[in-house]
């Protein structure tokens, strides 16, 4: 159990309570042996991403260096034990910590206590307790935890603390889970980006000028420093997908109600017009495949009945010849995407031609637009009252990130009843016509068969510099449509200059519109220089509740193009 | 395509629309041919279920007493035309709407345009058009039917022309139905019985002193006298399975979001809190599992997106040994059902209790009151500010039972989003309680095993007096929940005083509270002579989304209690 925290309730002001976290992660990070090792600040480089093997023992590397799939069947074997990797796992997220600012505490005591009993159980049933049988993941601070603080970014809410675990802990934990390690997040859980006045700025690994993403961006950079290799976020418009691409793993947002959500933290309970779903981050592919089985095959809606009650669907019922028709959509046609995103998409689809496998399509965006217009019009139907009242109970500052999507945004409103309904209307209205879209890309195959997926970028450039996450629609799109996505590195990143120029923007190039203004300007402002060893990443979209076809959409793409379904370690 | 009706917008009033509606309907009627039976009404007994067979032809007979499932082979193998089909259906149908007042217009000239299409269709290419060839279904009005007036009950939306038939339509018609009759449906659509100022009262084909329920009780009434044998309903708090209830035939609402709703006219547009649902009416139970099968079957959820894209389980999966726990609620605590529903529960549990087969358990209802004050804040969310206008359009006047749910009902209220969303939750928490307690009827069973289904009545009472159905807990309270249920007859009527002897209320009794005291004083004041041969009918329950294991369910749990699966012709 976390000790009494020091709250705003107890007559503590905002930077009392976040220095009080602070020192709190901390000390839960010293609580780790052999001791993290410490850094002295100038010893960091832009992208620390090759720290942690320089500091950590040769089996810790090798451990935080396997996947989950491996995972499970070397400690299941006996090869190592639960708790040998789990110290292993607490050690690199501690370094994380120091180079990414990742972290919102440690569970050494907790994890160790849970290693130790699988490994006894293992030893003493000689079979493992379940399917992810000392598979340590880390957990973004907003999924209920108990005995631990649940705040969801809000200096005001420390000092809750739930009395049960979230109900997609307790699916994990009964599957054999080890938690170690809590996650940050940004203020309102509403930024592409991790701030807040608790914890500061998560930045991306890769290059430290750089964001990491959010709001699961505690996850993204932990899991882009192997400081986890199975991560639970969230996503209501991109933030699971926002941290997986910027940090170059995989990330999954299922179709929502899938998978369990009840019990975590968050502003606007009730609100259903809009909603947000939770999902994996993970060094594979496979990671966030085996993590949704897992949880779907314990039947989750018996418990949370809002799920919707589908077993999850072996991949093998799927595209059994391993042919794919993909629809590629390059520009959204509201904001270009910066050329490096461009010409990873181009050589990607280059490479997807060359198979006879596989049939590429165009995808002409309909009315993206529109789209935000509706969801931005959706996310805060109380005109932001909930969040407001959040921020304002510590006096904590707003955040630019969180001025920019409740206060600054011209789409937010206070509802009526009357005027929800015409919203919600206009949303059904957009789902249905986008669907009648893809149906009638049937009528380009030659056997009538629509598009599989669609293929395209996972944000308007890479990880983008701090506080500059302002477009939201490569994401939020598929929100507002519930379609599942997955985000994938194309293992490649931001280096070199040459390489870019055939998608550079051309001389005389007239911006789309505002948005798109924005974007240009970052990349004039800081071009591949500025970006340099950002990943790149982009984006599968699937069909609502068509997920189990989409992971194995994307596994055939992978392979076709010849590049690998994991994290290379 | 109808002729231009007398509207509101072309300054008439009320009345006149409403005269004009019963003229249009009149006129479809008659151009029926052999013309439908005049009948005289001083020949009409108070029980007119017996009328139709001694006046239509041998064949028709034949004809309209064939279930679905016999009609579709009866058909396709060339023994009876589509045409003839249709035509024995319409003059049924034409004397239901003399008998009982459920029909809105007959459309026998599309219907038999579209039978000989079918009949030629079959005979050039030896095959049936699809798993409904010829199979006629009637349509509760308010789905959009394409060409025909779309008011759903309010007379200041007559004239609204739909350019094209509802989602449902469309499938079904593509499966091979005959569209023949539109049937009848009150003001609001929040009734649970049949009276609008368009065409004044549907009453009960067994007794005309009684509903034949609603909203769907047009379709109740036609299916009861065999005017039809599958009809399309909807339901949000009882509107299929009332009229089912109330006229001793099948009727099953499903799970939300698994039928096409997309083109229906209703008010509250948007509102979804508290959804409804299309469904079913038969007069055989595998009538409703086919129409559902040959729906999902061509994954409606590619047009409709917000559907479920659940495939239509195949009933084998379900209960291979037939062995079925069936949970048992007799009273609801908030209102004890009439003596003849407590009778012909206690026989059937009584029967099922002799089949090894069957384990009977008591399931006790959960505070079902706030279970109806949670649906009741949700249905008119704008206060019934959209609903009063659709009314005061015209002038017409509010009916008894659309003041009694929204201008009486204490609790509509106007919802704020603040407040909106605090009921939402309120709801998800009852809905997670209830499951909760649903998976704890696993601790009794030896194997482990929750109950499969809850038997329980399907209304506080047989098919009420007109304008005394006042009570929805019985109904409502899956739809709050958004369980599937399935109401069938138990093959009995109320006919003799003596065996409800020991089901009649205590000589003391003293009323569990204001609505059981007024469903009370109905039995004391009418007795089983006021509800003489009133069908009696009782519904059973599943789990959300589990609507393929509850259909077979019901045909396990009726072949075990000796119950016909179809309605006696």
């Amino acid at each position: 159990m976390a000790p009494a925290a020091v709250t705003i309730a107890n007559g503590a002001t905002w930077q009392d309570v976040a220095a009080d976290r602070q020192r709190y992660r901390d000390a839960t990070i010293a609580e780790v042996h052999p001791p993290v090792p410490e850094l002295k600040s100038e010893d960091i480089p832009l992208n620390t991403t090759g720290i942690p093997k320089k500091l950590l023992t040769e089996e810790e590397i090798k451990i935080t260096g396997t996947n989950v799939e491996e995972l499970v069947e070397k400690i299941t074997s006996g090869e190592w034990t639960s708790t040998a990797v789990t110290k292993a796992f607490l050690r690199r997220a501690g370094l994380a910590q120091k180079l990414a600012n990742c972290i919102t505490e440690l569970l050494p005591k907790k994890a160790l206590e849970r290693a130790a009993e699988l490994d006894k159980y293992l030893a003493d049933s000689k079979k493992p307790i379940g399917p992810l049988h000392g598979v340590p993941i880390s957990v973004k601070e907003h999924m209920g935890f108990k005995g631990e603080d649940a705040n969801a970014g809000f200096v005001g809410w420390v000092g809750q603390v739930p009395e049960e675990d979230s109900l997609i802990l307790q699916y994990l934990w009964d599957a054999g889970a080890v938690f170690y390690a809590r996650t940050t997040q940004p203020q309102t859980l509403m930024h592409l980006e991790t701030s807040s006045n608790l914890y500061g700025a998560t930045v991306n690994p890769c290059n430290t000028t750089l964001t990491a993403g959010g709001s699961s961006g505690g996850e993204g950079a932990l899991i882009g420093l192997r400081g986890s290799i199975l991560g639970i976020g969230s996503d209501i418009g991109g933030s699971i997908r926002s941290p997986a691409a910027n940090n170059g793993v995989f990330g999954y947002k299922p179709t929502t109600l899938r998978l369990p959500g009840d019990g975590w933290t968050v502003a606007m309970h009730g609100a259903e017009s809009i909603i947000g779903t939770t999902g994996p981050l993970s060094t594979s592919l496979e990671g966030l495949r085996l993590f949704s089985k897992v949880l779907i095959d314990q039947q989750p809606w018996l418990k949370q009945p809002s799920l919707t009650a589908m077993n999850w669907k072996d991949s093998a019922e799927f595209f059994p010849d391993k042919k794919l028709r993909v629809g590629v959509m390059y520009n959204d046609d509201v904001v270009r995407p910066h050329p490096p995103i461009l010409r990873a998409l181009t050589e990607l689809v280059g490479k997807l031609k060359h198979s006879p496998d596989i049939e590429i399509v165009d995808w002409s965006p309909w009315k993206h637009d529109l789209a935000w217009s509706i969801i931005a019009s959706l996310y805060f139907a109380d005109g932001g009252a909930d969040v407001r009242a959040a921020i304002e109970l510590s006096g904590e500052p707003w955040l630019p990130l969180s001025k920019f999507i409740l206060v600054d945004n011209p789409r937010v409103k206070e509802h009526t009843i009357t005027s929800l309904w015409e919203a919600v209307s206009a949303r059904e209205e957009y789902r249905t016509k986008y669907a009648q879209l893809w149906n009638e890309t049937a009528s380009s195959s030659p056997d009538a068969r629509p598009i599989d997926v669609i293929l395209c970028p996972a944000g308007p450039g890479v990880a983008p510099k701090l506080e500059t996450s302002r477009y939201w629609g490569y994401t939020s799109q598929w929100n507002l449509l519930d379609y599942p996505a997955v985000v994938f590195p194309v293992a490649d990143k931001v280096d070199t200059l040459e390489r870019e120029k055939p998608f550079e923007y051309p001389e005389d190039y007239v911006p789309l519109g505002e948005e798109d203004k924005y974007i240009y300007d970052l990349w004039k402002k800081h071009g591949t220089e500025g970006y340099k060893d950002a990943p790149i990443s982009l984006q599968l979209v699937g069909r609502r509740n068509q997920d189990e076809q989409l992971l194995k959409a994307t596994q055939i793409l992978l392979e076709k193009a010849g590049l690998p379904a994991v994290v290379p370690s």
